[in-house]
């Protein structure tokens, strides 16, 4: 597979997109820095030139461009992601789609909805809310519903509304030659040819460039409840996660948060919750059966030695709850100011051996004097570490990095996966063959197939 | 791309493969007649011979066979699905999987299993039951789990559990060259690489044999509400169904049966419904929960001047129910013992638009006096046709001809698609390039890149 590093073109296609786009198109270093690097420890590379684009006949005919050029062509969201995945190692031009930020249409009658691909989740929740509809993929981050896409984003709702996988109805895409396509339809399912949508789902822009998305939505719930819930131990959690989901309590979130983790949020958010491995829930339906819900739940997570189960219908209670999860990111980094890198991974096991990975994992970390407070994801199976590491110490970096690839290896292991949700990029890329083994070669095929220059996204996921 | 035709090296093919297997390798008329011709009007055309395999090894040796004899590979599972997509019309070897008969394994706390592809649903169903597991997906026959996963089917239950698409986890798939590849793992998500799996699904045996399925499983739910409900109109069932799930009341399934089929199911099974559009629906849940359920579809219905809806929570008055409701199909075949074919053909749209469209279709049908009752799963915008004719008279089968061409245009004009779950096989590849425009020729390059000599069921679906 071609590797495109033709500099010299690169300034001729540099100078046609500038006519395109004036001065909507930036070589200020600044600029290429931000849209090189993300916040993780991945390797950054600035691309050359950054395109700030509005609309896919633009996007078209950058491609285009780029495609006679044989220069590289890396799609740029809000720059959220985890794993290097918009770094441009081969150079070329970044484009920017955070100015495509219009929603197109908003079907109430069909719970769908035509984004494109820079209108972030909480824009799009702000647009629905009116509506009494909304859109349930939550990664951390704000990010673009196009980026999402493109990374096959989930979070904490995925365990009752699915990923980015189950969520996008369809697509319009520029091709490698500039190309535009759209896949799938309005309809909600269909037996029509090859799933094109969902291979796009998850490609990491080194497919085509993804500039609109079609999405399903749904209903704000009439009643929420939420609650959290303190185990005796890991193990305790995942039992009443697996007796919950096997009881067909539609759980809309259920999240394992460690004792670590707690400590650390009890500190930041002034709390006082016993430090003990603890289950957040949320339930989603009518209030009679919110309220069964809970209680079945409460009766599960009893038997299984959980503290008392309160939980909250009053949204400035459920939000305060939620408020203190999501800072246990900023939590834990708060408690080590002097570690200089942290190391957000991910991987998802099936549920039956999902206390035995977080165990594995802990003994690993304590053995090694690695600090890596967990979060689950646990109805899912998935689970993050945030691996903290002073990167100047190399006796540390090395056993960090070790204990990263152990981690990985017993996800494998158990018939998991080397990532749940923040995807392959450039930085698990070496874990893409030993989890897929002989069936990678038929993704490289298909990238191929698809962009024989190899200007999409070079250097990242299936891509050479 | 290559039309194999070359018969000489198909006679050597097959003495090799009955090498192989010896007596499971058929060449006999009778055999080779029934895996060339579907139930439907589809041309068919008998493969050359059929191999009885018993595992995946035995695939992949004669697809390797295959391959080096340029010779195609025609996969088959029941014969049960409705586009011809069986038929040999190049010749070639039909590989019959329906030996492939084992449950591999059932992980009840991960809710999920393995299976070979020539598993029934209705087998798997029965070995679930002691565990209070089953498998959702339900289209009519009691179809392989290989050949649903290679036509992405559906059925009733898709509206609350999803198609194939939705439940596959993972497969084990015979390539063109006879590599054997699995795709997916047992993690209930993942965001590393290219979806092969769901690439898989719909591919229909253009881009390889499926010999093993990895599916999700549900819990049986605790209790079953099901009940029947006629409407003055079939504008009035579509608006109760929009509302119901904007209401995000999680019917387990909502069809449309119109009057047309209810006469006739009146007759076959001496009932005495009202003969009106009638929606018979379905709830799952707990006790408490599907009372709920029922009480606020009850009010929906009404507020739409849907009658009483009358609903059973017993094992037996459900079964009657959806046996009339399964009935349908014969019930209408009887009442007109003249006409020599059926087409039972199926298109999807947007919900908000499909009153609209079974209206026009009724009108379309009623003015060129074509009889084609339908029968909707209306939560998903889904609906069937069965279009009767005398193919005897050619005047009839040009109307019907027509009439069916002007329904799925009708259909693609709403935003909809050609199929909801039928799937494409021989019969509806000109609607292929209708629907998807310049996306399909991505699909065809997927086809070549995976399959260059194009022995994999060729003439179906995508592939030329």
């Amino acid at each position: 597979m071609t590797t495109p590093h033709l500099k010299n073109s690169t300034t001729d296609a540099i100078a046609k997109v500038r006519e395109l786009l004036g001065d909507r198109l930036s070589t200020a270093p600044a600029v290429r820095e931000q849209h090189g690097k993300d916040q993780t420890w991945n390797e950054g590379a600035p691309p050359d030139a950054v395109a700030f684009v509005k609309n896919t006949g633009e996007v078209s005919a950058i491609v285009a461009i780029c495609a006679s050029h044989q220069v590289p062509v890396i799609p740029f969201g809000t720059g959220t992601s985890l794993e290097g995945h918009f770094s441009a190692p081969y150079g070329g031009i970044s484009i920017d789609l955070s100015g495509m930020n219009h929603i197109l249409e908003v079907n109430s009658e069909d719970l769908d909805c035509r984004v494109e691909a820079g209108v972030t989740r909480k824009t799009l929740n702000a647009a629905l809310r009116d509506q009494g509809l909304f859109f349930p993929i939550d990664p951390g981050a704000d990010a673009s519903l196009g980026g999402m896409t493109a990374t096959r984003a989930s979070g904490t709702n995925a365990v009752r509304y699915g990923t980015m996988k189950d969520n996008v109805l369809g697509l319009t895409v520029v091709m490698p030659n500039g190309e535009v396509i759209r896949t799938g339809t309005r309809a909600r399912k269909s037996s029509a040819g090859y799933d094109l949508t969902r291979l796009m789902v998850g490609s990491e822009g080194t497919l085509g460039v993804i500039t609109e998305v079609q999405l399903k939505l749904h209903g704000i719930p009439e009643s929420i409840a939420a609650g959290v819930c303190a185990f005796p131990s890991v193990e305790a959690c995942c039992r009443t996660t697996i007796e919950t989901i096997q009881m067909g309590i539609p759980v809309a979130r259920i999240e394992l948060v460690d004792a670590e983790h707690i400590k650390a949020i009890n500190a930041y958010s002034k709390l006082s919750l016993p430090v003990q491995p603890t289950l957040f829930v949320e339930f989603h339906g009518t209030p009679d059966w919110t309220r069964e819900q809970s209680e079945r739940f409460g009766e599960i997570a009893a038997s299984h030695g959980g503290g008392s189960f309160d939980w909250a219908t009053k949204e400035e209670d459920r939000l305060k709850l939620w408020q203190a999860r999501h800072d246990a990111f900023w939590a834990t980094k708060n408690l080590l100011p002097g570690k200089s890198e942290t190391l957000a991974t991910d991987v998802c096991v099936p549920i039956s051996r999902l206390a035995e990975c977080v165990e594995q994992t802990r003994l690993d970390l304590e053995a090694n004097k690695i600090y890596g407070p967990m979060i689950g994801h646990v109805g899912d199976g998935n689970f993050h570490v945030v691996l903290f590491c002073d990167t100047n110490d190399a006796g540390e970096l090395k056993r960090v990095k070790e204990a990263y690839d152990r981690l990985i290896n017993r996800a494998l292991a158990m018939g998991g996966t080397c990532t749940g949700e923040h995807g392959i990029g450039s930085g698990k890329r070496a874990y893409l063959a030993r989890e897929h083994g002989p069936a990678l070669a038929y993704m490289q095929a298909i990238k191929r197939a698809f962009d024989p220059l190899n200007i999409m996204n070079p250097g990242k996921n299936a891509a050479i």
